[in-house]
């Protein structure tokens, strides 16, 4: 393999058969990504299978450094020890790496970006860009515009989120385990840590014992001060799984520097990029997981005021986004963009 | 039917046959409440029907003004419309009515009771003792001893409410379509407003169009602060549906007047009636609606500090209690102690 390269640039997926990987494909696809080729890269247990893109069958390759000689572009997203793994073979080879594990989202020398929030943060970087965590996405797309009106102050969230962020495997085990509680089966959970069926459980990423917060709440904290580039924020994040199968909600209530009324908020949000308003008060029509799965868009609804602020600062919304696109590969895919426009 | 009275009371249930019905019949008899004997009030659908109670099979009779001849405990739990037609017969024939509904809850003349929160309420009644709201009750038995130890200022809660709420019809919606989901099979919801399977909503009570908030969010704030006492306590509730049959969870934010620690609010929880602490951050292993069905007990757990207010004032919690018993049955059965204890 040369080192000549071709105008539009080769492409590599990392993790290509996941649930996320699966994806990016698709988006690659019907966002008409220009490349020049695409390389589909996985565990040896995967290799020689094909997945369909752009009318092929495109064979998946065992991941090897050799792999990465000639590729532009490396879309990661098998996990963090596979992005620890080999994400500097890439970038050594050339790549620029996006990342979509949480491997390297907090150094220093490492942009996270979402493009409608800060797509200048992607062309700094030194080899790798990584795509943030999907509930700090789908909070923040919608916070971000607001947050340029009138500073944020204070963010409450508590998620409601779907099997997908667990993989396929884990939307698997939703169903299986609901159709054995439907059939009056037992079913023995073995990706999950509880049961799962017409069940939710504080989130399975590990737990902080000191402060009593887990990672994805810590993620949601310390990923949005970065994002904005605000360490002054404060953010307090309740994560839940809830039997929903690929979209999360999230309720937030946000304190902002000065009063902001709700129909400030909703004027800013109907022409925010990204975002779609669901906000239907006599038809009690809100943002769901089942019209947000399959959609680009962070849904965003009940929004109001808060009522226990009477400083007038405070509004409450509920959002919801699909984990799988926004908050995964979709965002993923509008970075390697941003970064082909550079 | 004389008005002589034995020393024990004559009971009745109204609505028997529904979600709740059947477990004040299962409340009564696992908690040897005292009676003369039981009366099972329905519909003319349901008449004639009869329901297991203490080995025996109690018929379930017509609901007439003269079916309350003889009763001193009026059990009301077929919605409110029915304790707005029937509740003051009942009394006028000299029963005290404990109703379930949301009729009468805010009359001034009516208490509004949780017996681990103000037993002392309940004698002021003048014929009608109100049974709180499911959420509210969930999240006031936890708060109640913090607030009595630090006053709560400001309360911001997200719930996770099951289908049980919305009787057992809703129960019976939510496994038939999530059935039908699995199966690859249309579906057409005919008791919720909204698809249901692996889907979750803005809670389908009626909507407050000026303010934003539905009735069951406005419910949390107007019945807290009147089983508290405290008109100015401050809550903000986001009240959403999730795939769950029977138990809600809560988060909470919770601010109080001055600093609080959570090892002091996880000491004071753990000696707190009504209470079971299920805190394990090592095990992470926290309040579920699986745990919680068919318990007694509201579980709390996640209790830690606020991240988003430095001033220590605040903590978060994640609660988790069976609707249909300490969120309704229970809690009833409980005040009809109260009212022969007085």
């Amino acid at each position: 393999m040369t080192s000549a390269r071709s105008a539009l640039p080769v492409v590599a997926i990392v993790g290509a058969t996941g649930a996320v990987g699966v994806e990016l494909l698709d988006c690659l696809a019907r966002r008409d990504f220009p490349l020049a080729s695409l390389r589909l890269l996985a565990s040896p247990r995967s290799a020689g299978r094909t997945l369909p893109f752009r009318g092929e069958a495109l064979p998946v390759e065992v991941l090897t450094a050799e792999a990465f000689d000639g590729v532009d572009i490396a879309l990661f997203s098998a996990g963090g020890s596979i992005s620890r793994d080999w994400a500097q073979a890439a970038v050594r080879r050339g790549a620029v790496v996006v990342d979509n594990s949480s491997a390297f989202r907090m150094h220093s020398d490492v942009p996270l970006v979402i493009p409608e929030v800060n797509p200048g943060d992607a062309k700094r970087h030194r080899g790798i860009v990584a795509n943030p965590n999907c509930s700090t996405i789908i909070a923040a797309v919608p916070l971000w515009p607001l947050h340029r009106a009138t500073p944020i102050r204070r963010i409450i969230a508590s998620t409601y989120q779907a099997a997908s962020g667990g993989g396929a495997a884990a939307m698997a085990e939703l169903e299986d385990s609901t159709r054995a509680a439907l059939d009056g089966k037992n079913f023995v959970h073995r990706v999950l840590p509880h049961p799962y069926a017409f069940n939710l459980f504080s989130h399975n990423s590990p737990m902080d014992v000191a402060s009593g917060y887990n990672e994805e709440e810590l993620k949601m904290l310390n990923e949005t001060r970065k994002i904005f580039g605000d360490d002054t924020l404060r953010i307090a994040a309740t994560c839940i799984r809830v039997p929903v199968l690929r979209a999360h909600a999230i309720a937030l209530n946000v304190e902002f520097a000065t009063p902001v009324t709700p129909d400030t908020v909703r004027a800013i949000l109907q022409e925010a990029p990204g975002v779609r308003v669901v906000d239907d008060r006599e038809a009690n029509r809100f943002p769901m997981p089942v019209e947000a799965s399959g959609r680009d868009e962070i849904l965003v609804g009940r929004i109001r005021s808060d009522t226990s602020d009477p400083s007038g600062r405070s509004v409450a919304l509920f959002v919801a986004g699909d984990q799988l696109l926004k908050g995964a590969a979709l965002n993923a895919v509008q970075i390697a963009e941003l970064l082909q426009a550079a």
